[in-house]
This record gives C-alpha cells, sequence and structure tokens, in this order.
C-alpha cells in the first residue's frame, strides 16, 4: 500500500537553515505514514522580488539578529550540529540543478545528497555551489559525479530548474522550507508537528 | 521557591491570532516549572513601519492567503476554537491601556481578561477594543468595569502602553507573541515546544 501513496514534496532552497533542519527529519516524519520524500529544489531569490521579501539576515535589524540566534537555538533543539556559515546566504542554482539531475538519473541518491549537502554547508561552510564540490560528492554516493557536475551548466537543467521555481511561486510558494501532502502546504521547519498530524489525520480516514 | 523565579514574559499585540493561540497554552507551560506569566501588551502596528513589515493579510498575496489558512489550522491543531474575525486586524489600544490598568489595579484578573478577550474576538468577533465592551467584560471578571474603561481615554495610560510599546521595540520585538524566559527571546505560538525546553533547561542547571 506504502507505494500507492503520493511522497510528502519538500520544496527547498539549499541556502535556508529551517530547510537543513526540516531535511533531516522529513524522511522519519513520512515513513512512518508510508510516505516517501520527494526533494524539490527551487530558488528562493525568485519569489523575493514578487514578495517583497529579502533574506532573514537582510532584513530589519532586530529581525535579523533574532535569526541568526534562533537558527543557532532551532539548531540545538533539533539535535543536529550546526555553524553559521562564512559565505550565508549564498546562491544556490548549480546545487539545485544538479539535485534535478540525481531525481532523474539516480533518485535513490537524492535524499543522502540533499541532506549531506546542507549539513557540509551549515556545519563547514562547504562551497556547496560549487560544480567540482557537487561533482565529487555526487560521486562520493555513488552516483556519476562528472555527468552531475555538467548539468550544473546544461541549458537543459537551466530550464528545469526555472520550471520548477515557477511551479514553486504558481503554487503559492513563498519561503523554504514548504512542505506539500496531498495538497496541503505547510510553510516552516516550525510546522512540523503539523505535517505530522495531518499525515496522521488522513490515515484515519 | 516558586514565587522566587521571575515572570514568563508574554509580550503580544491582542490582534494576533497566533498569539490567542499561544496565550491560552503558556500559563500550563510555565507553571511546571513554578513560573507565573506577565502578560504585556504592546502595539505590533507600531513596529511595522520600522520593520518594513505590515499584518500578514495585507501582505503578498500567497502569503496573505496561506496566513489566513494557516491561522484555521494552527486553531485546531491547539484545540482552539476560532472563526475569522469580522473586523481583522483591529486597533488594540484601548484594551492594552485597560490591561495595564487592571496589571496595576488587579493582577490577579489579567490572565483571564486577556486570554477572554482573545477568544471573544477570534471566536464572535467581540468589538474588544470598544471601551463599553472592555468595562462589562472587566466588571464580570469582577474587576472594576467602569475604572477599567476609564483607563482606555486616560492620558496617564495612553503614556504608559506608548512605554510599553517602546520597551518591546527596544528590545528587539518584532513580531508577536513574543516570550522572553530569563533574557531570553522567543518569537510565535511555533516556538512554546523551545520555551518549554528551555525552561527545563534552566531547572536543571
Amino acid at each position: 500500500m506504502a507505494s500507492s501513496k503520493p511522497p510528502v514534496e519538500f520544496w527547498f532552497d539549499y541556502t535556508s537553515p529551517y530547510s537543513y533542519f526540516a531535511a533531516w527529519k522529513i524522511e522519519g516524519i513520512a515513513m512512518q505514514y508510508g510516505r516517501t520524500v520527494a526533494f524539490k529544489p527551487f530558488l528562493l531569490g525568485a519569489v523575493f522580488p514578487l514578495s517583497g521579501s529579502a533574506p532573514l539576515v537582510q532584513q530589519y535589524e532586530p529581525k535579523a539578529r533574532y535569526s541568526k540566534h534562533d537558527f543557532e537555538r532551532s539548531a540545538r533543539f533539533s539535535g543536529l550540529p550546526y555553524r553559521y556559515p562564512d559565505n550565508f546566504p549564498m546562491l544556490t542554482q548549480n546545487i539545485a540543478r544538479a539535485t534535478i539531475y540525481l531525481t532523474e538519473h539516480a533518485p535513490g541518491k537524492v535524499p543522502a545528497f540533499a541532506k549531506g549537502a546542507m549539513r557540509a554547508y551549515f556545519t563547514e561552510s562547504a562551497p556547496i555551489n560549487d560544480p567540482a564540490w557537487i561533482g565529487a560528492f555526487a560521486a562520493e554516493l555513488g552516483a556519476d559525479g562528472a555527468a552531475t557536475a555538467a548539468a550544473c551548466a546544461d541549458p537543459a537543467y537551466k530550464d528545469k530548474l526555472k520550471a520548477q521555481t515557477e511551479a514553486a511561486i504558481a503554487q503559492g510558494t513563498f519561503g523554504s522550507p514548504w512542505i506539500v501532502v496531498d495538497g496541503e502546504h505547510f510553510w516552516g521547519h516550525d510546522r512540523l508537528p503539523q505535517v505530522e498530524w495531518w499525515l496522521h489525520e488522513l490515515e484515519d480516514h
């Protein structure tokens, strides 16, 4: 029966710390309800001009300050290692394209790739948008590193990421992580308890 | 020992649905750790010009739409009755001044007053900023209704609310609810699990 249920969709931008925290929890939650997780990167930076928003650390100074503190506290609360990246926020178009490439060619590697890259960025400031880093990490996971790195500059994957970002905007996504369970939308790692409650309710009906 | 611990500070604007949800949970959480709750109303509208923000339902349309849905879903998740108010958002200066008056003259009534007014607003669109409503509700709780209503237009309480709002801004508050535990700041009803975790950690040390 598990295979008949649609996956939980996890829309995210790699530079979002709350997405890192949620990415490491969402599979365990989904699994309890016979679901897998579809990792769907998009570019949050494309949403900001529409929403009139900006990265948290570039907003009103007290909000920026609070956010930096909350990232660190939420990591401890989530039991995850964390260090504010040296290069934060960063561009994420290459690793997003590589993720779409892996989703097509080595889907079983995607969760480890997405979670591992976020952990590398949010613990050791790894240059996860660098095609060389991307290729090496994909190879480490047993995927085709050269092909994964090549996808970063491939017009086909540029278009696919553009389409995925447009799909995010079209469905009303304005933040990251953005979790969709059978058409129900949840914004933020702090909605994970509601995601779990929702999956539980669906199970009962 | 309980009386020696500082209260948990609950800074809020009466027109905030997430504050309503949190107001009905925070005392139960605080009580487990020998704490009371200090209800401290302020005017979130005074922060928006500084932070460049606005009420959620007046922001980017997908965010406004999501927020309305999330209010309703979060109410169900919290087990609280809820109906989107006819007059939302609303001005809250009178009920905030009345709350400060009660804090000085009938502090034992404040939690029931604050929680009851929010429930009345968020379930039946009660005109909780109307001095007549405020006086009647204060009287119903056994406080001096006429004096509480009179505080709404009293320059002394105008000044006290202004000072409390300035104190909120000075401490970096940019949203509601805003919870302070021994100097540690938490924004949002979705940080209640972290508030509880923090109280627990303090207990251990």
